[in-house]
Order: C-alpha cells, then structure tokens, then sequence
C-alpha cells in the first residue's frame, strides 16, 4: 500500500479536545498518512439521536483532522456493542487501514487480547455463569460483567464493566472473528470519563455528555470553548447564531407516543430487538408519561439497561423491524456498501488508490434503487429530520441527505 | 313503544343553526318525545379529524335539543357513504327509533325510494356503466354520477352528484338492505349548501366549512354569532378563551410524514383503502410537500377523490389495517357495541326503557378488554389528542375518552 492508513471508530457528538487529541495521538503513533474514521449516522449507539447532524459532525472530524469518513450503516450503528463493533472493524479492514485505534481506560492492547483469549477459554462457564445472573433479573451487561468476575480474572485484565472497555474488547474480538488484517490498537483516555457530566474547570478535556448539557441549559455556546478546537468552536457558534437546535430525545417522544398509541401491539412486536413483550410495556408507559424522560425513568427495569431501551424506542422512530436486520446482515453480518461522508486531498487520494481493491461498494450518493441496508440508512434520515416543521424538513433532509460527500481543501 | 323517538345522524363540526333547525324540526314533524343523536366521534366521513373535540360536540348537540347521543363507532365514521349509512342506520333502528330524518338537496322522501328502486332495476346497465367509466380514469362517486346520467334517470330523481343526495340515497338503501323497522325521512337543507365556504351576510344559515374557515383565519370568535345557537355560541366561546385551538390536517401532517417516510411500503399496503399502489404516491407526495394542502394538491388524481385520499391518511394515522376492519364487520357489518356519549333526564328515560330489548350492547366508559372496534375507536382518540403536548395530551385524552357521559340537566 503507498499510503499508510490509521482508523477510528467515532460518533462526534459533538467532536472535542478529547476527540482531537485521540485522532492526532493514533496518526503520530501509527505514522500513518491517513487517518480514516468510520462516524455513525444520525442515531447512536446508546440509541439516542445524534445532537448535531451527520453533514455537520463530518465537517468538524475533516477539521480535526481526519482525511476521510465513511459512514457506519444504521444497522450496525445502533447496535449492541457486538454488532457495532463488527460493522466498524469490518469496514476498517475492508478499507485496508493498516491499524486502529480505540480510546480505553485499560490502556494496554495486549491486555486486550489477553482478555479475548480468555473469554475464549472460559466460554463454558461464562454462558453458564450469565445465563444465571440473566435468571436472576439483571440486566444483559450487568449479566457478562458479573459473569466475568465469578470466574476470577486476571487482575490486570481490563475491567468489562467499564463502557470503553466493552467496546474495546468487542473491536479485538470482531477483529479476529472477521479474520481482519488490520492491527487493534489502544490509546488510554484522558481525564474525562465516558459519562462525566460535570464540566471539569480548567481542564481542556470534557465528555461530550458534559459538552451536550451545558448547551442544552444554557444558551451561551461559548462556555464550551475551552474544550472543543477552535474550528469546531466556530462551527458551533454558526449553528447556535442559525438558531438550529440540539436534536434531542425529548423532541421525538411526541412520534414514539403516537406510534405507541395506535399501532396493534402485534405490529410494534416486528420492531428490531421489541424482545419478551417489552413494546407491551411501552405502550403503557407511553400513555401515561408526559416526557422522554418520564417514559424512560417508568419503563426501566433492572433487566434492561436504558440504552438497550433507547435502541428499541429508535428502532421504532425509524419503522426498523426483525426482518429487516435480518435481510442487511444475511449470512455473514457484513456491510458492503458503505457511503463517504467526506475527505480532503489525501483522502480523495486514498480513495482513488483503494476504489478499484476493495471488496466494498462505495458511494458519493444514495443510489435510486437501495438494498435493505440503505433504505435502513434513508428512513433514519427521514427520522431524523421529521422534527422540524414544514419547508425546513424537506429542505435538510435533501441537503443533509441527498448531499455529495464535504470536501474540504487544504489550508496552506 | 312508551316513547317516541326520532333519529339523526350527525357531525356537528360545529354545530350550527341549521343543524338547531333540522333537529327542531325533525322533533316537530315526528312528534317524537326523544332526539337521538348518532354523531361521529374523532375522525369524520370526509376523511378530516374533527375540529372541535368528541366531549365538546356532545354537549353542543345536547345544548341545541338532542336528548341522547350515541358514538357511531370509527370503523363506521371514517368510511364510504355505503358503510357510514349502514351503520348509522342500523343503531338507530336497533335503539327502536321510529324514523330518523336527513337533510338534503331533494326534499321528498318518496323520490329516494323512488330512486332506491329505480338503482336496483337499472342494476346490470348501472355496474357495466360505472366500469366503463371507471376504465376511463375517473373517481368512483364521478363513475356513479355518470352511470346514472347513463340510464335516463327520470327527471324528479334526486340527482346524485349532490353529496348529501348520495348519503340520503345511502340511507334509504341501508334501511331496506337492513331489513330496518325505521322509517327514512327527509327534511329540505335550507340556504347553505354543503361546501359553501362563504358566510351568507344578513342569514343566519352557514355550513359548517364556512364556519370552521371563519374560526380558523380570525382570531375573533364573534364573527360566527350569528349562525349558531347562544348556547353553542357561549361554548365556543369558553373554548377560545382557554385558547385550545381547533384541531385541522394541517396539525397531524408531521405525524403522516414520519410514517410515510419510514414505514415499508409492504406495512403501508397493509393500511385499509391503500388500494392500487396508493401507498407509494402518498410516499413519494409527503417527502416532498411541507403542508398538507400542498400534499392532497398533488396526490390528488382525477381517479380518487380528495376524501377517499383523506380517509387513507386517517387510518395511517389511527393505523387501520385491512385486516382490522374486516374483524369489525365480520359476516354482517352491523355495530354491535354502542358507547353512549351523553343525554339529558328524556334521553336517560329512554335509555331505561330500551337497554333490556336492544341487540346493541351499550355503555359508558370503554372496558378494559376491548373487541377490535372498540380498539379502533381508542386508537383514533389517541392519534386525535396526539398534536397536543406533554401533560396536556395525557389530561385531554384521559378528560375526553375515559369519562362517563355527559349529562344535562333539564333547565327549567
């Protein structure tokens, strides 16, 4: 390969110095020409809509930095983190990026695949141990990690009930189940933790949790300053003068009620992941709670985490059903067609080199005719944008959505 | 019978001084003891939610001289003139009213038996007709119309391209087909004509669509004074002080776009009249249209008619699949389950007297296990409070479908 190429699996919600430090710190270690980053669309992996929009966060990853992104297909994005971390690592390797690089709190790839070694190892006794724990109420995550410990890992193994850490492990595990080429890498994280909300004063590192609740309090965008990059900074300030709101949960939950409330529970049972009568439960809880968050904090139970949750209300938002997820991941649970999102002049040239090797299909624009996976990937759009009223939806859904990838030239 | 009783079948939308007159009038002529009213409830025949709520137009009709109101189920209020006349006829004939009086264009009852008879004798040329002009692409009521024109109606036939001609000729027909003891009746509409959009100055007749564009364009409620009773008038009144606004298309067109836009266009077929692809015009119209008006505009053809089109976009809204109404109406598509939605000290005695000998099973709050009717009527009050926001739409929903009945004292 003439190009050296580093990838990262990201969401940028918004991008900040933690992001940035993590994007330049994989291409200085890597020495890479290139680095590639595979960016979910508009819904998250915690199943939450993303706060800004696709078109917008692929412009502040070329301004930090990244050469190209490529978009993670829905199917995979809002996901568990087995089924995410698959679709990312695939499409990495399909890419040919020589090496990836993940942010953990266990900061040791070696310990990694010590790790994945040893849940190989213990596989018997681990499915025993979370089929217990699952018996006894809690939830799928609390299950593994309490599994993981009763059959008393190595101290220096990375804690799996750490939300990084998770992650991590499933990215080494996809790597090898797929037969990847492409290195597993690992950066520790800095300062913040995943789910900080508290803003640390005088640090330039924040969570992007903490970044999204001080904008959603506070109508001044420059308290955010210190911690995201200056062009990302600017990016924010466009957007807040445009008077373009944070997309929110609590935005949505007017459709999740309706669609609640007046389709047959047999319906809403076709749902991807609506598991042991649970759209039951929010069909009832959708009457009653007058908010996302009232509908959430009534429809928790110790055997589903909120996120787990929150995919399940996506899914429903976006019309995505069993069979649906069944038809894009077939028989190899694979993405094939991947859309780019954007790329400056290295990028655009690592595209040309690898465009003709690649066992993917790539492209600029939505196709006329879409496999399931893109019209997955389109309703999600349609989704996304269906909050906003009038000529304004149809408008960003076709500059958003219909767009060619962002170029952005060189600054000299 | 210890009691005589008239019928009418009503919308009240809002209710009007020709609708006072009709029901004074129909009383007077009967010499009836009770008004029975059988008023649609969220969703009307046009295809249209109700601008002014279930509650609200129960106790307009009960202030203007009903003395009881009967809910027609949505399965039957949505519909066709041919299933909307079929199952308002048969509650009222199966509540034991002598006669139920409509208005039309035609006033003598005599003619649309006339007319009745004339349709089943001219019953082969007429079928061959409306395929003929079916085949030539336009709507189904303009195919009636013509084929009738067809066959050299004699001249004092109620012409049957007036809409309320056709309902009336819908209602002499059900009672017949029913076998009904009910006499049809008719009283001559005065002044309005049904779609007359303009306020007649110095009358003090106006159709309801005149009224309702009046109410929707001027924030000053005293503007329809003049044509609706003082009682209704001070109702309205109260309405606009609290400042609930009147519930249009235009307030559910965002619901309509998320389920077009991310629904299966299989899961759209599945929706009742979603007939010849219907599903994917609507689809491809709701992308591109930001109001309501502009998407009927442009899925309007000369094939369907602007209320056939609404009606299929109700029951996206209520989610009405095909299946549901072929559940409700079984082998016989007679109502069967009758809410009561209000009456006075009259309309209570009366309900007395025939609840031991009706085949309807009447009641007042919706039970907890609900037959698919049942289920459909629920769903169309929670597709109709969907617009409302927070706690309001909880309250509204709760205030306006799971009360009892409204009562009126007698004023003396």
């Amino acid at each position: 390969m003439f190009m050296k190429s580093v990838g990262l699996i990201v969401e940028y919600n918004p991008l900040h110095n933690g992001h940035a430090y993590h994007l330049q710190a994989s291409k200085k270690a890597s020495g890479a020409d290139v680095a590639i980053c595979v960016m979910s669309g508009y819904f998250l992996q915690r199943g939450e809509p993303a706060s800004f929009s696709r078109r917008t966060r692929t412009e502040m990853a070329l301004a930090a930095g990244a050469d190209l992104v490529v978009e993670l297909p829905y199917a995979y994005s809002t996901q568990h983190a087995h089924w995410f971390a698959r679709g990312a690592v695939s499409i990495l390797d399909d890419l040919f990026a020589d090496e990836f690089y993940f942010g953990s709190e266990a900061g040791s790839i070696q310990n990694f695949h010590e790790l994945d070694a040893f849940m190989q190892n213990h596989h018997s006794p681990l499915q025993k141990n979370v089929r217990d724990h699952l018996a006894s109420g809690v939830s799928f995550p609390a299950a593994q990690a309490k599994a993981f410990h009763d059959v008393d890992p190595p101290e220096h193994l990375p804690d799996l009930s750490k939300p990084n850490n998770i992650l991590g492990y499933h990215y080494v595990k996809a790597a090898r189940q797929l037969g990847a080429t492409i290195n597993a890498n690992t950066i520790p994280r800095i300062h913040a933790q995943y789910h900080d909300e508290v803003l640390p004063e005088g640090q330039s590192i924040a969570s992007a949790t903490a970044i999204r609740k001080i904008l959603s309090k506070h109508a001044d965008v420059s308290l955010i300053r210190p911690y995201v990059p200056p062009m990302v900074y600017e990016k924010m300030e466009q957007f807040y003068e445009k008077g373009q709101p944070m997309h929110t949960w609590n935005d949505y939950y007017q459709f999740l009620q309706l669609l609640l409330s007046t389709r047959s529970s047999d319906a809403l049972a076709q749902i991807y992941e609506a598991e042991e009568g649970l759209e039951n439960r929010f069909i009832k809880t959708a009457l009653k709670q007058p908010t996302f968050q009232n509908f959430m904090n009534t429809a928790k139970t110790k055997r589903y985490t909120w996120t787990r949750l929150q995919r399940l209300a996506v899914h429903m938002l976006t019309g995505t059903t069993k069979t649906d997820i069944d038809k894009v991941f077939g028989s190899e649970a694979r993405p094939r067609d991947i859309r780019i999102l954007g790329f400056n002049e290295p990028g655009r040239k690592y595209l040309n080199a690898v465009k003709n090797r690649t066992p993917l299909s790539l492209y600029n624009r939505p196709p006329k005719r879409k496999n399931t996976q893109q019209t997955l990937d389109e309703r999600a759009a349609r989704a996304y944008f269906a909050i906003l009223s009038g000529t304004k939806r149809v408008e960003k859904w076709q500059d958003e959505y219909a767009q060619p990838p962002v170029y952005l030239e060189k600054e000299d």
